[in-house]
């Protein structure tokens, strides 16, 4: 394990995912160790940390990847919350979510929004 | 069809995708003609068309969820040339390849990574 | 907003998808409601009211379609239910979904099979 | 290897796939000799000489979901030609290729219609 | 129905998929009778009963090609309990759903071992 | 870039990819030389070097999930001779292609038996 990499990227991990993020981690601790620290590394220590792009655009283009796939929707709303927390607003990720329907079909952007949706209810309703 | 959305999705069209978008939709005539008034109106006289979030972003989360699907090579290169024609730079445009990395694999990255050098070389080339 | 296009697309999404497309429409309202209109006038007010093709022959491509992607499990019900509307058999909607064995591999077949077995037994309850 | 089941698919699969048909259980004898006894076998032999559905609704259901997945273009031209061969009508194919932009989005959509433009010139030249 | 074939397929889905295996079968009973014996015979008479590769690594290559396409939850929890039903260790399991990171991303190899944890914990529940 | 990743993922790149693999990294020296670095390290530093699952069964692994997923030929066929490399036989390979059809549909086996048969035929001009 090369801690540098580690520190900076559980930095990163918890500045964009927070504790939706720190779960994540946790759930895997029973199953695969090591997937939590490479998860932490490459993700986040590598391609987070970089710099020439801002996370904002970095998670506008998960969240729409995310969205297009399909298939990945509890990390979906991992990302949603990523994205609101680093500064995106809920107007624009429900513009990238209704492009999708463009790129992916409409099936995917349905989902994609009836998932923005529910976070944004779950942030109101702690707020 | 509605003439205020089809003028509107022709001047965004040719905004964004400039003389590629014009080859798709002559590509359409022999085939489906009205199926090139649908991708006028809908994509970029109702879609692009919107506030709420700017061309480079919008441009930019296309080329994450064309990448990551993997399927739809021409369009890919097309929207890598839209992406290049809103502003946003040949950095901000591998940072979103490379991390589709983590997302949907390295295949999918490696094959929009070629496809930007691609698309980079053919502007450089006419440039 | 082109009233023709929505009106036409509103009477066609209410012949085929019933109360399922409606509730869809009404889940959007709080999140995106500018999409509900999008999908109102593109797939139901421009798509659906061709002619050219017949609406069970098109319910039963859309049903093969969200059978074979497998990653829009909600749609595919609301599309099992406008399939029957329109007046397509169980035994066709059957045919089709063994049919995508061939062609996504029998996982996506045995969850369309699935999601028609529970589509067929929520008519048969109300009935 | 059940001789009734190899001969029906066998004449199944030259009544709806044709020429193109034959072509592919020729490619495969060099590397998979059994996979082309599977390939007569299960999806003619079983699944097309099922009664319940006719041969052009299946045909479209397949057009329908091979352009959706967008991952397996020479088996789409197959079956574009299988369409014709069964007696779907060029706008019938047409029709259903556009329709999946609304499932699958614009792009699996434009690549299906390409693959039609080719299938249908190709035809034309022959004839 | 060739009676070798469902034979073979029954002892050999028997030996794979125990009980999970059966339940898929009789699950199909009210929907696609017809189905099942297809399932039986065509992946387990044909597939599954071919010498030339032992079980456990056809099991690791359906488990990853289920955590890779992302969208048929319910078919690799059953070829999860495949997988050690036929002698694969979970190290060994684990092993093939982190190498998925790499092609197929991360969400996608999460959602598997997250499978892996509930299957695994299902069977520590049993014994 | 922590040196002993990079250079136990160089030498397992080289012992697993071969010539092939020295390609795909030379390729993006021009584009994305970072995301070089990034694929020796985390794949092959990380990943492949791992106890737990021999190379063998690795390879085949990613040979199904590449076949299954149908969206990254170039990738495919690079991790063909990746297989051969590592001691699967050319047996092996195809009963793991042929496999996919049930899991993926006969058009992404078909695909990836052609894409074997001109590995197999290219290996044997070179030999």
């Amino acid at each position: 394990m090369d801690s540098n990499r580690y520190l900076r990227g559980w930095e990163k991990l918890k500045e964009i995912d927070g504790e939706q993020g720190e779960k994540v981690i946790a759930a895997l601790s029973g199953i695969a160790p090591d997937f939590a620290d490479y998860l932490i590394e490459f993700p986040f220590g590598d391609i987070y940390s970089r710099p020439g792009l801002d996370l904002k655009a970095r998670e506008l283009a998960v969240v729409a990847a995310l969205t297009a796939l399909g298939n990945a929707a509890p990390q979906l709303k991992v990302h949603l919350h990523g994205a609101l927390n680093v500064g995106c607003s809920r107007q624009e990720i429900v513009e990238v979510l209704m492009q999708m329907a463009v790129y992916a079909g409409f099936p995917a952007a349905l989902n994609g929004l009836f998932a923005a949706r529910e976070v944004f209810e779950a942030r109101d309703a702690v707020a």
